[in-house]
C-alpha cells in the first residue's frame, strides 16, 4: 500500500502510548525484580507496584486494596462472575465476556432500545428475590451507546433495601464493564453506583492483556485463578509490574485530557457523520444520537455489502470494522444489531468506525473523501 | 549501597532479555492492531502472533494448535485443572500453585524422599480408578531436583492400558509445571510423556505475565475465561501479541544456549557449593546431588537465622532467598523443606541461591567470599 494509512477501529485496540512504554520501560530488564522477594530493590518494585495501583485506585475515587489486576477485561469479567450460582441479568447487547459468562447461570436477558441502550425499568422488571448480579457495560463497544448506569445503581439500592425488610440476605450486585468509555467518560465508582467495575489497559493506550476488577469492600468474592496468593489472595501469579506501572500511566494520561480528547473526537466523528449523511440519504446511523462516546460511529448503507466495503475501505488505506473484532472474525451477523432491531439489509450494510488518538482533523476529513467515493462506487455496481 | 549487586535469585524472577524486548517492541505502538480484526495490518499481526506460536510450539514438539497462551504459570495450572472433577495426585513439595488448586479436590498428596524426589511407585500406588489428574512439576523451584517424568509417565501408561482393559473410560492425565527448568534441560513434551505441560516466560528471561498450557489433543478441556472465543475457545481475551512474540525469542534463546548454559551455571554453582562447604563444615545441600537444576543451590547453616542472612547478604549486595518468593514473603516455613523431612535447625538456616544469566565467575567468587565472611560472623555471634 502506498496510501497513507488511516486507523478508525480505536475500540478495537490501541497503540501504546510511548509515554506509557517510556514508563514501563525500567521494569522490563533493570528493575525486574519478584516484587515477593525480601531484598531491597524487589521491595522497592514492591513500592512502585504497589504505588501504581493506588494511583489507578485514586482515579476511578476507589481504595487500592480493592483493585484486584487482571489479565485484561475478559478475565476481570469472568472474576466478576466466579462466585455467582443465583440469577442474574445482562442486557441482549452485551459483548461476548459477559454473555458467554451468562450462559453459564440462570440469565434473564433484558431487551435494549433502539439505541443500545438499557432501560433501568427493565431490569427493574427483570430482578427476582434470588437475583445475585446485573452486568452492564458502561458504553456498547459497537454502537457507543452510553448506559444509564447511575438510573440501573439506584433500581438495585431500592432492591437491597426491600431485600432488608423482607429479611432476604441474597446479596445483589451491580457490575459494570468499562473496557469502552473510560478516558472519555468520567470514572467514578461511587459516582456511578457500582459494586464491581472491569477496566481495560489495551483500550486506553496502555499494555495489552493487563485490566482490573475493582471490587467494593462489602463484595464476597473468590478467586478463580489460586497459587501464591497475590492481589490478597484473589488473583495468584507474579505481578506484572510493567504492564501495571503502563496501566496507571495510561489511565493518567487518557483522563488529564478527557474533556479536550472528547471534545476533539466528537466534532471530527460529527464532520464524519455529517458528511456521510448528506451524502448517503438512506444512511442509518446507530447508537444513541446524545448518550453516545464521542469516537464512536457506528453506520449502514442498505444495499451495501458491509464487509466488502471494509476490505475496499481497507485497499485504500483506512482500517474499519464492521463490529467487534473477535465477533466480526467470526463472520457471523452481530448480534448487537439484532438487539436494536437493525433490519438484516442495515445490519449487512454496516460499519463501525471508531476515532481516537490516531485521528486528526486531516485524516478525517480524507477519510470521508475516501469513503463517499467508494460507497458511491459500490452503489453504481449494486444498482446496475 | 554503594556495592556491586549480585543477583542470585535467578529462580524468583528473571530480567527480560535485551534481545527479547527488541522483539517485542514493534507490537507495542507500531503493529498494535488487534489480530482479530480483518484489515491487511491486523492479518499481519495475527500471522506473527500464529508464528510465534508455531516456533514455541516446535521448540517442545509439539503443534501450534495444542498451545494455549496464558497470563502465566499460576494460570496455566488452573486451567489444567480445571475440568477435573474426580480424584487427583500431587506431591507434597509441589508449588503453591498446584497445591492450592489440589486443596479444591479429592487430591493424595505423595511424599517426597530427602532431595525432594517423587518416586513413579509412590504415585503407582496411590493410583485409583477413579484418578484423573496426577501433576508433578519438572523440577522443584526450591531445591532444583530435578522430576522422573518419564518414570511417572511410564506409571501412567500402563494404568491407561490396564483401565482399557476393564473398561473404565475414566481418563487419566499427567501435568507438569516446567515453570523451573526450560532452558536448563531439554523440553519435548512427547519424550516427558506428559499430556499437559506448563510454561513461564518470566522465568525465561521473557515478559512476565506471559505463559502457556500445551495441551495433547485427546485432553478435554474447557475454558476458564470464557469471551471473545480466543486461543480455539479455551481462553478468552485480546491476544498479547507483543508478549507472545517475546516468549517465544525467549525460549528460542534460552533452548539455543542451553547445553553451554547449563553447564557454565553447573561449574559456577559447583564452585560456590564447594567452598561453602568446604568452609563449614555443618552445612547442608539439600536437593538431589545429581538431577538437580543447573543454578540451584540450597544449603543450610544449622544454627544460623536463614531470614537474618538474606538480610545481611542483601547489605553486601547479595540478592538470595529464603524460599519461593511469594511463600517467603509470608513468613512461613516452607512446605518443601518440611516434605523432604529438614530439622527445623536446618530449615530455618536456610538459603536458595539461584544461578542465571547475571551470574559470572567474578561475582560468584565475590558473592562466595562474602558469604564465608558474614556467616562467619553470624555464627561467632549466635556462638557467644
Amino acid at each position: 500500500m502506498n496510501t497513507e494509512l488511516i486507523y478508525l477501529d480505536h475500540a478495537a485496540a490501541t497503540p501504546l502510548d510511548r509515554r506509557v512504554l517510556m514508563a514501563m520501560q525500567p521494569y522490563f530488564s533493570d528493575e525486574f525484580y519478584n516484587p515477593s522477594s525480601p531484598y531491597a530493590p524487589a521491595v522497592a518494585v514492591r513500592r512502585v507496584y504497589e504505588s501504581a495501583k493506588h494511583l489507578i485506585a485514586s482515579q476511578i475515587g476507589a481504595k487500592p486494596g480493592e483493585i484486584i489486576i487482571t489479565a485484561g477485561a475478559t478475565e476481570s469479567i469472568n472474576l466478576a462472575f466466579n462466585d455467582i450460582d443465583g440469577h442474574i441479568i445482562v442486557p441482549s447487547a452485551e459483548h461476548h465476556s459477559v454473555l458467554n459468562c451468562a450462559k453459564k447461570l440462570d440469565a434473564t436477558t433484558v431487551s435494549v432500545d433502539k439505541y443500545g441502550m438499557v432501560s433501568a425499568d427493565f431490569i427493574k422488571a427483570a430482578i427476582r428475590p434470588n437475583t445475585q448480579l446485573i452486568s452492564v457495560a458502561l458504553a456498547n463497544n459497537e454502537l457507543g451507546t452510553i448506559q444509564p448506569l447511575r438510573d440501573i445503581a439506584q433500581v438495585i439500592k431500592a432492591e437491597r433495601e426491600t431485600r432488608l425488610l423482607n429479611d432476604n440476605k441474597t446479596p445483589i450486585y451491580f457490575h459494570s464493564d468499562a473496557s469502552q468509555g473510560v478516558g472519555q467518560i468520567d470514572i467514578n465508582v461511587a459516582r456511578l453506583g457500582v459494586d464491581m467495575l472491569t477496566m481495560n489497559a489495551g483500550k486506553i493506550y496502555g499494555p495489552k492483556q493487563v485490566g482490573l476488577l475493582w471490587v467494593a469492600s462489602h463484595v464476597r468474592l473468590s478467586p478463580q485463578i489460586v497459587g501464591g496468593g497475590q492481589e490478597r489472595g484473589i488473583r495468584s501469579g507474579t505481578e506484572n509490574v510493567a504492564g501495571v506501572v503502563g496501566f496507571s500511566r495510561a489511565l493518567e494520561l487518557v483522563n488529564d485530557h478527557r474533556k479536550y480528547e472528547s471534545e476533539r473526537l466528537a466534532k471530527l466523528r460529527d464532520s464524519l457523520q455529517m458528511v456521510l449523511v448528506n451524502t448517503f440519504d438512506k444512511a442509518v446511523v446507530s447508537g444513541h444520537p446524545k448518550h453516545r462516546l464521542a469516537g464512536h460511529l457506528h453506520i449502514s448503507f442498505p444495499g451495501i455489502d458491509g464487509e466488502r466495503l471494509v476490505f475496499i475501505l481497507e485497499n485504500r488505506g483506512i482500517m474499519v470494522a464492521t463490529g467487534s473484532a473477535c465477533a466480526a472474525n467470526k463472520g457471523t451477523r452481530s448480534h448487537v444489531l439484532t438487539a436494536i432491531g437493525l433490519s438484516d439489509e442495515l445490519s449487512d450494510g454496516s460499519i463501525r468506525i471508531t476515532l481516537g488518538h490516531l485521528s486528526t482533523p486531516e485524516n478525517i476529513k480524507r477519510a470521508g473523501e475516501i469513503m463517499i467515493e467508494e460507497i458511491k462506487r459500490e452503489y453504481k455496481r449494486v444498482n446496475k
